[in-house]
């Protein structure tokens, strides 16, 4: 079956291709609105058999980016990321009979009253319409999000990095020979046929056309998208999370919780980069926690206070914390340090260096952990528990389209119901305004 | 009491000076967020008793900003929604006292689980920040906003439209003493001390400070916001609403509709400003329906075969029309009129045409009806009810900040729930990621 997209004319310009595709897209998209479970969930299942069925295809594509990648000496970790293998296409189509498996968030009836006059008026679930995914590095990503989206009775456009162009497309073949077979719009996984750049800005000005743009990648590709867009953004800039600990805080919870927040993945935006220590647990708690982290192989950057607190219990690894340190999402084995005078001290270095994604308290104080989460602007704030937990599958959304560190629309992880949105429906027998 | 806000040095810049503002209303917020209902309903309440108050200063501030307009060469009906008065002040104070009487939507829990893990997982509302809401004409905004930005626990910047600035400025001046006198800080309502354009431009990228940006006012207003800004903008283009009468219609309650939708109240953006008729009644129901809108003083402009049918039936006052016809939102006793072949080809024309905000259908099939509704992509979508039900007191939200014709985060009429967000709080007892 041939799923790739249509050509578009030689001739026609940048701005005049994109909006052919965005048309495409939000044609598709309101079909994808009234596609049934069955169908959407059909599609899925295609798609899983027509990843495994183009494997061929598939590796041959993703060989050529991965030469490509080579000769512009692409480092290693962001080649293992590019490529895409028998175990690989089976993951991601083991993924896609997940989201099969998932409630369809569509036509869900979030109220439903009769006003006075008799109007029975709910408000129920819908999808958002198009939606532009801007990603980069991982082609993964196409095969993810889209299966997202078209569980959501969305159309999307996925505009993958360069470095993936080739896999990119065929797997959104992939998507798109799934979605033809279930009697759904094969233009509801839509890539831009253009390596040009200018083909994003041109596709963030299209707002009559494209409901939501979702970037995904580092905070530069995220800042130039928010800068650039008509279309509501949603982002996820970074995660610059904190462990706070409390003056009554369990020794044992305290190290715990700071060693998983900090060392179970590093490379992940909900990992810990701060470590508050309250001054009181100076020469007690504090060396205990910073001998179970270098132990694990990690790098103290510490404040003077914390720098020398550390010193006099015999602890002489840690280094400076730099100007920059506790704005740093480190991605890696290292970990910011500061002592602070109380639990609002922290609450005020989290308002001024945090990302608002997630902190969490250490303590014994059921009112002082009340107080850290009322007082802490961030989309996950926990009490005695590790970081790590602000994640969509942790919070039983079944699925993860990314982590908002917005406030607007969808906070913290993001799920299926977060690609939808709602309409008011008025069911009358004559009503007026009077 | 001196409610004023600080002058700001004359030697700063305008990017510092907004750097600044931004900066206090933040602040501003984040005590605003733990206020509690009886504080801000106080508030709400002193502010009412300082708007009667100040009432001498508020009419001469408001005399300069006329006596200016007049200067301008304002037209009447302009003039007019800028005055002033004690009636118009007894009615704000009013609007507060009602605000005040709304439940308080903050610490509202959404959700609540406890997680495999044992960690007890909620949602819980809470305010979205610092709103910037950038609104033309009518000084009453500023109480209105103002007040509902309050109640939310948001700190607001309200920037008003040039022609009402004195009258902005002891306006919100009256709502920080309210704020002020109940011990909230009074820079949770912020005006620019500028009359300077270029300030909207420098709060639109304080994307670190504020949160969402609200244009309320003319469509060339509200596309330059969205252009300019990096902060999420609520928008709320306009409404071309659309009548569709089904073959099936119950003649009577057409007629009503239509005439209600069109001319109850024109200049809001609820009103129909197109309806589309099904072709079947062309010689029946079309021009029963023409008759009653033109007895209303209801200028008809049709496209060729609506006229036609309408000429046979003896109707000639239709004009043609205009190639923007279908596009326009009259705001005023002036509809477009087009007969259509179909339910499909009814919402083919709003989809072409329309603004999503709200529509119709008189039909007396059920099955007609929910097709409709699946159908049209609309922020409100009713059957056998006039599209001026569409208004947050209608939806007993019991305020209405606006209604959005986005589909992010608020879609249709917006109360106090669509001023917050929410935050995830998790209460652990050492839960760890595996």
């Amino acid at each position: 079956m041939s799923t790739a997209q249509p050509a578009t004319p030689a001739t026609s310009t940048l701005p005049a291709q994109m909006r052919a595709l965005a048309q495409a897209a939000r044609a598709a998209a309101r079909k994808m609105a009234t596609a049934t479970r069955a169908q959407k969930d059909a599609a899925l299942a295609y798609a899983g058999e027509a990843l495994l069925a183009r494997r061929a295809g598939i590796e041959q594509a993703n060989a050529e980016d991965l030469s490509r990648a080579k000769e512009r000496g692409l480092s290693g970790p962001m080649l293992d990321r590019l490529k895409l293998d028998l175990p690989v296409l089976q993951r991601l189509a083991e993924g896609l009979k997940q989201v099969a498996e998932l409630n369809d968030p569509i036509g869900q009836e979030l109220s439903r009253e009769t006003r006075p006059n008799g109007l029975v008026l709910r408000r129920v679930r819908v999808p958002i319409g198009t939606i532009l995914i801007i990603f980069e590095s991982r082609p993964n990503v196409t095969v993810e999000a889209g299966s997202l989206c078209l569980k959501s009775g969305n159309a999307c456009i996925l505009r993958g990095g360069s470095e993936a162009r080739a896999s990119n497309a065929v797997l959104a073949e992939a998507l798109r020979e799934g979605l033809e077979r279930a009697g759904l719009p094969a233009d509801a996984v839509l890539a831009p046929p253009t390596a040009d750049r200018a083909a994003i800005t041109e596709l963030l000005q299209l707002d009559d056309l494209i409901d939501l743009a979702i970037p995904r990648g580092g905070e530069s590709l995220i800042r130039a998208v928010a800068e650039q867009s008509r279309i509501p953004v949603i982002k996820h800039y970074k995660g610059v999370c904190h462990v706070y600990v409390h003056a009554d805080a369990d020794p044992d919870l305290a190290v715990k919780i700071a060693v998983n927040s900090k060392l179970q993945r590093v490379s992940v935006c909900n990992a810990a980069e701060t470590l508050l220590v309250h001054q009181d647990l100076a020469k007690t708690l504090l060396p205990e926690i910073a001998r179970a982290l270098l132990s694990g192989g990690c790098e103290l950057r510490a404040e003077p206070k914390a720098k020398a607190a550390l010193e006099a219990a015999g602890i002489a690894q840690a280094k400076d914390a730099g100007p920059d340190a506790f704005h740093s999402e480190y991605l890696d084995k290292i970990l910011s340090l500061k002592l602070v005078g109380s639990l609002e001290e922290a609450v005020d270095h989290i308002e001024t260096y945090g990302s608002r994604h997630t902190e969490t308290i250490v303590t014994r104080d059921a009112a002082a952990g009340q107080r850290f989460q009322q007082l802490v602007d961030s989309a996950s704030v926990f009490v005695n528990a590790s970081t790590r937990l602000a994640d969509g599958f942790e919070y039983g959304l079944g699925a993860e389209i990314g982590i908002s560190t917005d406030k607007l629309h969808a906070r913290g992880p993001m799920g299926l119901d977060e690609l939808t949105t709602y309409k008011w429906l008025g069911d009358g027998t004559g009503q007026l305004r009077g």
